[in-house]
């Protein structure tokens, strides 16, 4: 119980400075920057930070965790699978978008492209992320993947979203860095205008952000049970969509998840 | 044994990627750059890129990993605490140096200091690294910290190393970002001449210095086995030093260890 009311206050914490980092990126680009557009401008680079703060962090920090949240235990292994391709999905969406707006920016403005360490680790992240969702389809979503696989593949599958997630934070706070250096003349970056503080504490954010989903994510006593025991835990039996696991009343459902955590506690110790 | 070739692969890469880091840094500020002293100009700036590649990033991945190298669990686990802490103190010193190095050559050059990202996580980074230390010190080492105490925090002592230790690499690439944009004017950053080049691959380096090593310290398989599994395996009785372990013939030994990865890989599958 104690410990899911840290899972909660974890939760609560990266869900507030998630969305304060939306606030924030918007705010910039919006009243320190020439807002947005798709002009070939500033207006439509700036599609570029907005787009990959809510797409390439946000929303793939919350399809990481997606499993985690233990409302989801009710509905099968499948569904949640689906919720997390597809929340993946739109997040590559987000970024493939935020891409094409500084590409197109970088062509009207004669920008030369992929020149720094940013765009390296960046448009690498990029093909990674479309590389593991593909694999990710392919291995966990055909019905036709033989178990075997997918057991051995998951321990790469699962350090690589983390790692490229992880990335993607990194590359944005190089991103950060180059446009502001860039953009701000008079005042410079280094006299501290109000742009520059404010979009600092939005990296802050970024990284505190990560740092939640990272420890969310590498709790074994938070992860979902497997399919077994949450059959197991309905007496009625479970079936495949997981209704019947939802049937199981407030009481006997918080007391099963509480066994559950308590022997996942023991697999942490053993663990870490 | 496939898992053992494994691990060594990965090692190996470390090491060679860790070295190649080592040697783009040197070669950047000696040959690209004024080189290194101690007079408040550029060359006393370049002791930063250099301690904090060396010091703050490859020592730390190496204490990181320390306990992981097969052929240091026929050390106690005294032993290897005690050069876990050692390697990460000086790890630490470089850092502080690095520090000081640019604090005085901001100085000298009136530029302000902490203005930017790259400082304030940075310098976040840094206390934090102090705080892990003097935590990690006083739990694992002082002999009258309670076991529960130290259970109990282990989780946290993980977790933070990893953060801190990706979070200082996500500075050093918003560090080289600021230096290639301030120090390339003619031909700048964006004409990609060889310096931005070179130092973008240094940066690189680091991330995958960086991948490689958080794999390594995050796979179950690779774990030092617990002191019990380790007397255990002695038929003679282990004692505190470890000394008798280490007697194991090289097959009993290689068998033994072949034992508690295999054990180790199901707990892996447990988990993942």
């Amino acid at each position: 119980m104690e410990n899911y009311k840290l899972f909660l206050f974890t939760l609560s914490s990266a869900a507030v400075v998630g969305i304060l980092a939306i606030i924030f990126v918007l705010r910039w680009v919006l009243h320190f920057q020439p807002g947005l557009g798709w002009n070939g401008g500033l207006a439509e680079f700036n599609w570029h930070p907005v787009l990959n703060v809510c797409g390439f962090i946000i929303l793939q920090g919350l399809a990481i965790i997606v499993y985690r949240l233990p409302w989801s235990w009710k509905r099968s292994k499948l569904t949640m699978k689906i919720i997390h391709a597809s929340v993946n999905l739109v997040a590559f969406i987000f970024a493939v978008v935020a891409t094409v707006a500084v590409f197109d920016f970088h062509h009207v403005a004669k920008i030369p492209d992929m020149y720094s360490l940013h765009s390296w680790v960046g448009l690498a992240a990029l093909i990674l992320y479309c590389l593991q969702l593909v694999l990710g389809v392919g291995l966990y979503l055909m019905p036709f993947t033989p178990i075997s696989w997918r057991a051995a593949f998951m321990p790469v599958h699962v350090y690589s979203g983390l790692l490229i997630f992880t990335s993607v934070i990194a590359v944005a706070l190089m991103g950060i860095t180059e446009k502001l250096i860039f953009s701000l003349t008079n005042p410079k970056y280094k006299d501290s205008p109000p742009e520059a503080i404010f979009v600092n504490i939005l990296g802050l954010f970024l990284v505190v952000f990560g740092a939640l989903i990272l420890w969310i994510a590498t709790r074994q006593s938070w992860k979902r049970p497997s399919e077994q025991t949450l059959h197991s835990l309905n007496s009625n039996g479970g079936d495949e969509d997981g209704t019947k696991v939802s049937q199981l009343s407030e009481g006997t459902e918080a007391e099963a998840f509480e066994t559950i955590r308590q022997r996942n506690n023991k697999c942490d110790d053993q663990v870490n």
